[in-house]
């Protein structure tokens, strides 16, 4: 099979070279790069691993100081040198800090956490950490209240995170700030829509292309009566204390306002299915939430069904809806199949799921992948893991097997990193 | 490698030659094959996938000309080039209209649309699709009340589909129908059972095989009491409005009877289970059905611990279910797994299934392959898609994990493609 | 990639050599290896199968003399020559009884009978085996009245199996003989705990390193409060049939309390989730069990939750559960991933499983693997086979993934196969 090596270095070389589009981060538009090693190695991953790996929570809080938390936190991740995870940590070091070495532990990280501070003062580091990673544009995730004003939109796309809205509401802090920051004094149903439209339209403004939501699992969108709706805003303006039919009336009508107001404004709504929050409770922070096996996108069905001119962007976190979410893919005009979502971002899973996505849904409905990141070295190491398993299952489930060839394998490469996420959020 | 390069040529070539037998499909004996491209085209897998892909639903509805119809859903399938459902297209069109391109578009369909008609006119055109494709004999599905005469038992093996008689004896028609067909006056349970075994005796005499049903998510086949089921059939002769306990008694009840009829005429029941239908409402005729994760066979127990003597040829159409399913074929005598179904017929989830299902599971027991089709000319393209899988999973998963001889494989092979389905179905 | 296969090559020939620690069986420590070849052809795993290929379960029953059951046995395993459980049986017969050929059948059978026969009289037999199978260690499942004087603790590791204590309280001989075995009478709550105290005690002072349990779908550990557990208690003393509420109280309380009790023996926990017991009514015996597809691993949290200082070794039934568990183990300090379980201890099933743990999960929370075997002529089979699939994953999704270097694999077998389970049981 010496062809088939040559074939693969052939696809990767070109692979990693297409620029890719990021349609899902984390990352603070006023410091979107690591300013200290801490920075980076205070990625949930490294913590949450490193705690289970037998390391105590209380050695990577907060207040521990760099010189205690980074050689405790090295030395468990010793455990993990076997992961995905920590070949991201070593290949970021590598190719955007010259890090030299296989393995970051006590004896060498204090030259690295240098050249973090160091590089953290270059002038445009953003945009050098883009250019090196070949990503070209990046989604923030943006509450309802947070000021955009200043965030550079060459690099940085805004995209309204509609959790605290649609489970947020019995919070008195959280209508506070929707009052506040829509300018609409909630009274009612009427003024609910006003506020969610004029938070949207907000966002618009300062070039927001998307709405993002994170549901847990069995999650199901009732088609709200108006009646109810009401019934359940009124409630929550007074403070009740809500049933769960309440409750679910609340959610599910502020979901489909949301959804509503993406139809009205031709945005994309991506929907992330199945966290279990807070499952863990001595996790380490950001390390507590799990998929939950067995559910079913079931719940989503009424939700697709009444906007059949909105996007839907769907992931999932469990292994056992992979295949239920690329029937939907495949036959929903309105779902798009978007990246490969945390506990799902393994190799294995991405190459079995990717296998099976190619060979059967429409490769305009593809979104290959997103980052997920909180800082921006991680989309190099992130992306280049997926480059590679996507070359991985090019060669061998696309080529191979006869699907097509070696150049539309490409022209398909371009469509999953970069043009489908430009022609669905119209960038 | 290159000797496994040339192992996997030399089965391929064996399993390539090996006749089928196909246990399922939809094709009507009236008219097996395509009088036209747009018979072809019509196929659901093409109409859904392009209408996923962007296409309105009208622009394939039945009404469209074919000048209109067939140029918008071809510049739609280009978006579909990457999938399998398209290469059955192109691999049918090559092999059997000597359509040259690698693509099919509005620069080229004109021809193939002639070669399509043109080839409808020759005698004994499914005797020649069959020949070429190597399909022995082909199962139909037959409603319970269709007639039988002039099928062609050389080509086609009639089979009883009792969807309709499990769920629709609340619907008039179909108890009228029922009444006709069966030549007896439906008064309660006893009449009900005596005009299911004549629609089964006539089938029989047609020379049926086997008797199937497609069963939804979460159906329960409990064990209906007689009373129950009495007060059932009679509440659905008069008309009432059945409540969920009846409904359930009565499809049950229906369903047992018909296990004992398999058990009385030595017939194998073919069970597909798990489909959503009209999940999707928006979706095209036939493409609004889906697979239901995490569901279970669970509910199937009482119906297969009650008829032992029965086999019943269980297919699943979610990813979730494969390993139980697998399970179920490990230790019930009477399960035979059979085939990879509808949204599960992707070639990524056919490797990992049948992998594990040959190093599991009797080979006495798998029904490799069936077609679903509804015209002859896709179990070409289907059965060679599963034969190069098979290839694949049989050179690394077998041969290469230790588990037999190259001769072994292929003697695997016949037994999966045609052997066991002629044992079991005893044609 | 001609040096792949050498890679292969020599990764093999290490894994083969390492040294291993079998963390879960039910050999029998008074006769742990077959004295006839009926012992070895009698597991459950040939009769299942031989059944399920069509046998009739009597000619497998335990009054049929060896001429008869054998060769029929033998005649229906030719249906799973296909099978990894048949491929165990030829590479035991071949390794440790010198038969020749690679199908056992009635024409070969008795050479070898002879052969297993006379080397069991051999002196030190036990010893041998273990030594052949480079099987250091193997824990054992004792029941909690089981007298575990002369275990050889050189060979062999107790193991306290918790099922009859946790599920079987309200059968009276249950009781009777904890309360025979503890010295305790049951009067309640408390001197139920004192017995189970007792009970634990005398197996840590024979050696003991684990107790086991193996939970049905669906199981829900709920934190059972003080008030209910007493009250389900002196229920299930004085033999009333208990309520739904009352049975969960009393399980729960009992799992809670023998949790406490790992906590303060520092003594791991292993968890088996998921096996449907007697689902299939016809089957042979221990023939009749399934996994349960579409479950969730959530009804665990409050034990995992409640007992951070206690390991839990969690191993699943069902694939649609194996990410949730691969989550499970990364995040959670106190969940350690366990082997591949009976249904998916199938080479497809352990590759798939295994790619993705060592990509995501840490190095020292993984037991490679476990026999689960009745006697100790399977270890060698089932570990060979688990060492093969491991050296295919490490050479593919390790090595070529990018994940680390040919040490460091072989280091990483290492840890899944003995070191971890050293450290984790404290051996």
């Amino acid at each position: 099979m010496r062809e088939s090596r040559q074939l693969r270095n052939r696809l990767l070389e070109e692979v990693m070279s297409i620029p890719v589009v990021d349609v899902h981060s984390h990352v603070p538009a006023a410091q979107p790069f690591a300013r200290s090693l801490r920075d980076l190695l205070g990625y949930h991953y490294y913590t949450e691993l490193a705690h289970s790996s037998g390391l105590a929570r209380e050695a990577v809080a907060p207040e521990r100081p760099d010189e205690e938390m980074i050689p405790a936190l090295l030395e468990a991740l010793e455990n993990i040198t076997n992961t995905a995870q920590y070949s991201w940590l070593i290949e970021l070091a590598q190719t955007l800090f010259d890090f030299e070495g296989p393995r970051l532990a006590a004896a060498n990280w204090e030259p690295l956490a240098r050249a973090v501070a160091a590089r953290a003062e270059e002038p445009g580091r953003a945009r050098t950490i883009l250019d090196r990673s070949r990503i070209e544009k990046v989604f923030l995730t943006n509450n309802f209240d947070e000021d955009l004003a200043g965030i550079d939109t060459a690099m940085f796309v805004p995209c309204l995170r509609a959790d605290a809205l649609v489970f947020g509401l019995e919070d008195p802090a959280v209508r506070a700030a929707l009052e506040a920051s829509s300018g609409v004094a909630l009274t009612g149903a009427k003024s609910l829509k006003r506020a969610l439209g004029a938070v949207v339209e907000r966002f618009r403004g300062a070039g927001a292309k998307s709405v993002a939501i994170s549901l847990p699992p069995s999650f199901v969108a009732s088609v709200a009566g108006d009646r109810e709706f009401k019934a359940a805003v009124r409630a929550a303006l007074r403070g009740d204390d809500l049933s769960l039919d309440r409750q679910q009336a609340l959610q599910s009508g502020v979901l489909f306002a949301l959804a509503q107001l993406c139809a009205d404004c031709e945005l994309p709504f991506q929907v992330m299915y199945g966290a279990l929050r807070n499952a863990y409770v001595q996790g380490v922070h950001q390390g507590r939430d799990l998929p939950h096996a067995g559910d079913t996108l079931h719940g989503l069905l009424p939700l697709l069904n009444a906007f059949p001119q909105v996007t839907f962007c769907l992931s999932v976190l469990s292994e056992s809806q992979i295949q239920e979410l690329n029937s939907y893919g495949w036959i929903f005009q309105n779902v798009v199949l978007s990246g490969h979502w945390w506990y799902l971002n393994v190799p294995e899973y991405i190459a079995h799921d990717l296998g099976a996505r190619l060979q059967s849904v429409p490769k305009n409905k593809l979104i290959g992948y997103y980052s997920d990141m909180y800082k921006l070295e991680f989309g190099l190491a992130k992306f280049n893991m997926y480059r590679r398993v996507l070359v991985h299952v090019l060669a061998g489930h696309f080529i191979e097997a006869g699907l097509g060839t070696e150049e539309e394998a490409l022209a398909l490469s371009r469509q999953l990193l970069r043009e489908n996420a430009i022609r669905i959020f119209r960038l």
